[in-house]
């Protein structure tokens, strides 16, 4: 099982990854020059997403995240602003361009993956935490989990990707702009209500209870059927209807011809669980 | 009145066709190299979404629908993999491709129906099931109806139209990806609470009531400013905002010169009822 | 204060305008060669949304509206077909359609404005009311807030935005075709199920009074960041994904240069108020 | 070999179809309630592309079309005005829609033919004749070929596919308003200088025979590799950079697993001839 | 005959307007703070496009335009960056972006006008001289006119219109990003040759006399084909084919409903001469 | 300097890097399963493109590059059909499509590239050759080069870039397919002619110095103007003009604000050469 300076792994079950993020004293706030550019140099999978496990769920220890450690970021990032090396206003604006992309490339790392990802919040969820949650598949929560789109009280416009993908993942779009432009705490219930995530359940042990569950049925299944249901989903919340019709034709134009589709139509007529190869 | 294969067709109000799916002894499942291709063929509106009418309504009898007809295709069709003609595999996936784009021409005919179409669904609404509602403009449902996204089940991500159309008709992405990927069922009150229907009620009887009532309301009122509203919501689920205003104007020009919105206004100021033309 | 002849604007709290439409004895019917042309022409700003606060608030008072006024639409305007000049089809095509161009550029300055727009409805809130609100970020409104797409009970589709902005605002499709198809009624509790409204409140007191708590929210925030979040979610609504990540990186790249972020966190830590420039 | 009213077509070579339009005494004018529609319905394949064979080329006798048959256009058809049925203009031009929508799809199957199509053109080719040769890959003329986008001589802007294709086609746009806004004859030896043509040879011996050989070229290659090369370079001509590129990896996914590759390979090392299973 | 300062118009035939850049003294420097905002906010057409004749032909006088007037702009204008009053770049930021966008709107303005539009070059035609030019319908000049893309030797990438432009109206990239990148001189008669120019002639006298004689052309065709044709042409520059197609559809829909048509295939089938209403 | 396995890289001028292909016993030809895989992995930009100079310059030695190396791709490679691991279809797919996704990748990071990247070709320029410099921003050849989209020839089509890149930086589309689906070889005249190249040279030399001269005048350019110049070229190539203008304002209420503007204002009006701070 690899190691993380500030992420826990491991495999409950086949197929399936369980990540936390581990900084418990700092309530898992992310630091943002520091450890995430180093794991995404060295893995160029800054949330460690293994690759070769058919399925995996990222279910996220105590609060979930609390967001940017502020105080750090203050001293030492792109936000402080003193003594920051190019003086001339364009060429720090190229930088901080730079900076806000491979920010954004290390956390949807999370959607190019091309296995499901659920991800379970509990606790206290602010800022980044709606940035990472905002890329997984699935999202489960506990009914308290205290959530927050929190950067315009650091005087910013949240740019990691939670208004990129809030308006293409939740139907009320004044909801997204009340919840955007206040910043103010909606709790797990609002969440569901909304659509936001899937399940919003009583404790943290039921949340990642259900995500574990819900993750050993996707791993059971087809990965060919689960991967090209996820790219597919995918492609069609970015693009026309008949150009996603059409991509769908030439994606299964070779997928159906996978093995998988003949035994899992004789195990559904015979009643017998299928097995499928790694994918 | 028309005579198919496999679908009932009556009129029950001038201007309402009522289609229903007629294969009882196969719960209403799906042939598809048989009877669909050959209804395209002769038809060009595989569903027999009549062309005349001012409006119709489409309810479908029974189990709404239970997917594809497993057993048939098994042996008999894209997916029965033994003695299919093209041995190598880029041969094969043209002729996989040609196969879906065609499929999903034929599924796609309800949504470029000018006039609007309504869904009825009851009993079990499988795989193709959801492809065939996800056509139609409004949805109607029996609280007890039984839905899944059921593909994935048989090793195919769902490629006649649910998974392009889904992320378009309803908000919440973690809901859609959850019940696309995990092949659950879920009811009619859950299909009303996320949005997939606009109305769940208590029994078949209901149901179809409803939509014959709706249909008959829609069916009162101007085809012209019917059917340039659904053109017009179809458009502007596509396309930018900008694109879809400009191509409005474009097509109002046109059609407010219809002697439609004289007629229509008179009768408001005079609370009459007004009759137009059929369209 | 400025003067209009069918708005009254008033500032009830610094850098918040609160604007109503005032045409009572018509039920707020708007007038649509009259007014709004003159308005339009003179301010460029139809709805008067200043320009130099910070953050305005639009509440509108009585009847919210109750759309066109058809009786003096009937008599003098592009839908009163006779005498009208150009006798040509083609003409008079182009004569509507740079009319329809005009009336949305109208309205769609509500949603050009750079800081945010509470819409606040009660009473009645048909047709161009409809139109309106979908420009504004935030929806408030009564329970009892009676709500109609009317068009298509004038013979027209909607042609001056809600068919363009419904799709992009509310999440179920179903329910958008319902409701604009069948031109029935809706009530402001339906309203916030569906995601059209963030709050529906008990009475019009109740509604204003959310809207200018909300409203003084927002003008106590960053403007640099609530003017960025707002631009930004109206691009990601508008563009693929990747599109809108890099727009972010870029308007980021002057926008997080701004003061307010170290005023910002530094308040943060401090516990005190930042105070921010006016934008 | 299939007969046609108005088309010659032989198969010079194996795999190649030699299509001519033949009606000499109308200097091939286009009749367009008349055949068109008749070989349409009958065919699907307005013009006759056969579906079989690997490739074709389209070449076509005389004055290569001199457009729409304007007398017989002039009488009876939608461009006749009087006793037309629908008399409400918006109900006249939802017949239009259909009617240019029907006109466009029966024009454009020479550009949905999944073989390379090239059409020949030389004496006059005037209106109708830019809307077809603009769907072939590729354009061969003569150099004294008469070319005009006529359609504003006549009232209208053409709408058969020319105002649409050429700047997807042809680099000046400065050139294409000159040639559509005036509709000036340009030659043949004009239309190779702005790229619409790839030759321009001196006769009509020349030009068809340029287009067999290149034809006969074409036809000796891996189908899969030209059929795949015209897809992904229309695709490419209508989307994104990022896009194309995935669409192609996709595409390829099934396609590189052909065992052409596999003969062609080994032929280019050993300096045979390669051949290649029709598709 | 409308007066402006930097302008002299006049109509040297029936619905045609000449509009000449009058600033000698200063080469045609274009004064980007002055003039041009004047001109904007009293007729909302910056450069003076007439609205009522059926055609226009702009074409200039002298130095075509020697681009932005340097010394007036170093001293007074968004780029001379002293006593700027935002000193927050945030804010100044916001400040420019809505100085750029307005003077975009300005010079696109001769895009957005609905008869076509002519622009002839002569002498130096530098900077804002290719952003106006770019939004013409039809360009003509001399050959030994000296043209440059400018702006990156005052230290900016060009940003009213060019760079949007050039790709979109010219074919080889290759060669646009040289003149962009390199802002090196390109004569008229490579102008021609890449298809940046419709015609390049030996003098100003000639180039003038193109363009007059081809706006009489214009002038005396239908205005609905005209104008319709400049509008399809523009719409399928922006979009996919099978949108333009659907968009031509609609747009003919009403244009074709127009006399213009039978009166024009009439003077066709008659060698007379049509004429036409104004539009 | 850095030392390549493949590539040869200096410096011949500041800021001004020199990249040649090195592999003259294969006449250049490209190996992919080895080297570039290699490459990619350790420096993530394939053809060494470096980061830090403002600007730089490829041109590459001898037969510009003669493609890709079959010999080595038929045994080892993913075209080398035998033996390959995944026996599944789909999964074959699946592998193929990650192998074109990275192949694509580390061809298209000359574009990602943010200097200007000029191409210089000579000699052989077949398959890999044409997806390489597509990716270029200014492309120079010798008049004798021999270019060929080779891809057909061996029973594919070309997926690293040619087929989504040529329709958008040449203008003719009919010469596109022509070249694409014959894989005629075509010179470095027809190359200049069809605007695929910029310049052709007479010899290799004439071309280098061509390039380096080129390179050397972009170098001395602010590399605030020349950056912005090179992305905002390669939006609007990619984006409808509307956004393309907005972007524009976007990306320079940042860059505007550069010394560099001031600099160059002032160089420019006394006569002196600029020097600007790296980017």
């Amino acid at each position: 099982m690899a190691s993380y300076k500030h992420f826990l792994v491991d495999t409950p079950f086949p197929f399936i990854a369980h990540v936390q993020i581990n900084r418990p004293k700092k309530m898992n706030a992310f630091l943002f020059r520091g450890d995430v550019a180093r794991i995404q140099n060295r893995h160029r999978h800054p949330l460690p997403v293994p690759r070769h496990p058919s399925h995996n769920c990222s279910a996220r220890d105590r609060a979930f995240c609390s967001g940017l450690d502020v105080q750090a970021a203050s001293q030492n990032s792109v936000l402080a602003q003193k003594n920051s090396t190019p003086t001339d206003t364009a060429r720090k604006a190229v930088a901080i361009k730079r900076h806000v992309q491979e920010f954004q490339d290390c956390i949807s790392s999370a959607e190019k993956c091309e296995k499901p990802v659920i991800c379970v919040m509990h606790g206290i969820a602010f800022g980044l935490a709606i940035d990472i949650s905002s890329c997984a598949d699935i999202r489960i929560c506990t009914s308290d989990t205290k959530f927050a789109v929190k950067e315009v009280d650091i005087g910013l416009a949240a740019d990691i990707g939670t208004l990129s993908r809030l308006p293409k993942i939740v139907g009320s779009f004044s909801w997204i702009k009340d919840v955007c432009l206040s910043a103010r705490i909606f709790s797990g219930d609002e969440a569901l209500r909304v659509g936001f995530v899937s399940y919003a359940l009583p404790t943290k042990q039921d949340a990642i209870a259900k995500a574990l569950e819900l993750g050993k049925l996707l791993a059971e299944k087809s990965p060919v059927a689960v991967q090209g249901t996820k790219e597919l989903l995918n492609h069609a919340r970015d693009n026309k209807l008949a150009d996603s019709l059409k991509y769908t034709g030439v994606w299964n134009s070779a997928a159906i011809q996978t093995t998988d589709v003949e035994r899992a139509m004789l195990s559904g007529l015979k009643k017998t669980r299928p097995t499928f190869e790694k994918l």
